[in-house]
């Protein structure tokens, strides 16, 4: 397919496929003149990803390169390719960061307890551990336990997450799906919990009000 | 007590405390001597929700003060304390807002088949619409009825919200444990989310890494 045809496939303008392609995030089609060249599926598969990357996770175009190159390294193996994909793992580290790392924080602990199996990399540990500072320097009676519930639920949720990333087999794919579910459903999740909260108070709470109420 | 032991119990510093007293957000004590008076526990939990209004929730001031003339109207009534403390329900709204709103949107959909009794104030609406739109303009074929699992795992999460805030009986307490819990946690769901994914991806995919890895 000619470039406008590549734009109108990946959602993405003809000029920034041209950006992408001097910066190398792209690899060239297929000359077929001077000032013309043939694209491919895989364009498209890439483009799209590309797009994900910057657009969606928030990446510059030199960590989206660098992502690229540590997916097309790993394509086959789908842990892996999740892991480059989430920013969990620095690109290039490969398999060495497969070994799980001894943590005697508090996200530690809870990971311990839960039996996750999680690298020493994954920043969101910091988020946890910092959270739980935060509530108890506030005066909350607060602690790692406290998470445990919610991680509970935490474990469900992810496992419809990789649910969803099941159906693409086409490893560039999987990769796109990884990062517009993770990244773009966490507002709809917070969302979600906001209107639960809502909906569990007025069970709870809701009589006396909905009794009095009414005109208001 | 001192305005200085005020300042020791809230974690408020003296001179942020004498500004919310000049802005009317906090009502002055009782007057000992010309420059000095006596404040009670009242205005401890008072201050502690000021602080988790503007500096947890992100509040400006005069919103803060909207939000504590609000709470004290309706302290007795918990199901609409918690709709202005989240800032569900617009302060002054009073039980007015207790009638549902009929919504043919997709979180109005959602919402229906779920049960879930949720007044058309609450801003999270816009969250799903927009969020399933934006999914859809990049390709997905994603609808409401993609989240379903996740708002039935929403709404035992809200459970667990609103079990740790039956444990404070004053309003004000409540009221601040609800915002500190609600906005504080967000990060750390959302990193419980990311570890869980990291965890049943190994399960998953992870035998192959295990396998090839070691020294890398």
């Amino acid at each position: 397919m000619k470039i406008s045809e590549l734009s109108r496939r990946s959602g993405v303008p003809t000029a920034t496929i041209k950006y992408y392609l001097r910066e190398g995030l792209l690899p060239p089609g297929r000359a077929t003149a001077a000032t013309q060249a043939e694209y491919g599926e895989a364009h498209v598969r890439r483009l799209r990803l590309i797009r994900a990357l910057i657009g969606v996770r928030g990446l510059s175009v030199s960590a989206a390169k660098d992502v690229l190159e540590a997916v097309s390294e790993v394509e086959g193996d789908t842990h892996t390719l999740l892991g480059v994909v989430f920013g969990v793992w620095p690109s290039g580290a490969g398999h060495e960061v497969s070994v799980p790392d001894p943590d005697h924080s508090e996200a530690g602990e809870l990971l311990a307890t839960m039996g996750w199996p999680v690298t020493g990399y994954n920043p969101a540990r910091q988020v946890i551990n910092q959270t739980l500072e935060t509530l108890r320097s506030l005066g909350m009676d607060y602690d790692w336990r406290s998470l445990l519930p919610y991680a509970r639920l935490a474990e469900k949720t992810a496992a419809l997450d990789l649910d969803q990333l099941q159906e693409s087999a086409d490893p560039l794919e999987k990769a796109e799906r990884a990062v517009l579910l993770t990244f773009l459903l966490e507002p709809a999740l917070l969302a979600l919990r906001r209107l639960a909260q809502e909906a569990e108070s007025n069970t709870r709470y809701g009589g006396a009000a909905a009794e009095e109420g009414g005109v208001g």
